[in-house]
């Protein structure tokens, strides 16, 4: 598909088969994501994959509005070293993983990591060390077919679209 | 071109043809920004395009590292109401544009706004109320052909995928 169309038919997905996800797609969801720009090139990210239900049962449990990853088929961790840019480097890896995996057939939600109260547990749970920040947690796996998804209208393009000047 | 291949193939391109890039292109990169998630669905931003040498001119020099745009065909200025995840959902967004421009052969180049000392000037020039943050600067413009740029090296896939733990 064209990575225009896959751009605009990727949406959250939030209910997950409980097939699981091969090992060669989640390496190739994380290839795309180390190819995003990072300010001065630094690439500060971590990945660390989560394919084992225990885990991603008490990660989903330790989130606020990510539970859903309990039942997920494996969840992404973004780890970064805490640079000015830690946020936006971590975030474009995010949005390249989650159309990476819309490319292989593979549903996804972005659920937040930074500033949230859980962040240091998720990096205990991980063995990742306090140094890293936690940008996102990606949260995996093929979508329930026959399902229809709560869906957000987006804002229509000539109302956030401002010529010249706002 | 697959999706997965386009984002590998995208690098940041800093050196642009004179050549402008159509409205209707840069349509089209916005429309794909604003495909991007957002935290809670609430799509906080809002895009400026810039096209007249002018004011181009003059917001690369307002830059520190983004004096390029000067020379750019375009720049999309992404700004976001000052959401406790702006700084995701605008991240994502600009790296949903900059894969569109990808895929329509226009090169790009992310230039920080967020935490930079310019951004309230930023947001002067372009007539943008103060309480909305600048998130970031794409810079944009059909690549210089026969130009080899500055590429930097990614680190390997194997150094920083991690596999159930850190």
């Amino acid at each position: 598909m064209d990575c225009i169309d896959l751009i605009k038919k990727r949406r959250s997905v939030r209910e997950f088969d409980p097939k699981p996800v091969s090992r060669d797609v989640l390496e190739r969801i994380i290839d795309a994501a180390r190819f995003a720009p990072t300010a001065r090139g630094v690439q500060p990210w971590e990945f660390v994959v989560i394919t084992q239900s225990p885990m991603l049962k008490q990660i989903g449990e330790t989130t606020d509005h990510g539970r859903f990853i309990a039942q997920s088929a494996a969840c992404i961790a973004v780890f970064s070293q805490d640079t000015k840019y830690y946020l936006e480097d971590g975030s474009a890896a995010t949005q390249n993983a989650m159309l990476a995996a819309a490319a292989l057939g593979v549903g996804s939600c972005w659920v937040a990591g930074d500033k949230k109260p859980y962040a240091a547990r998720i990096n205990e749970l991980l063995g990742v060390p306090p140094s890293y920040k936690l940008v996102s947690l990606i949260a995996l796996g093929y979508p329930l077919t026959g399902k229809s998804f709560r869906i957000v209208a987006k804002r229509p393009l000539a109302n956030l679209l401002h010529w010249e000047e706002f």
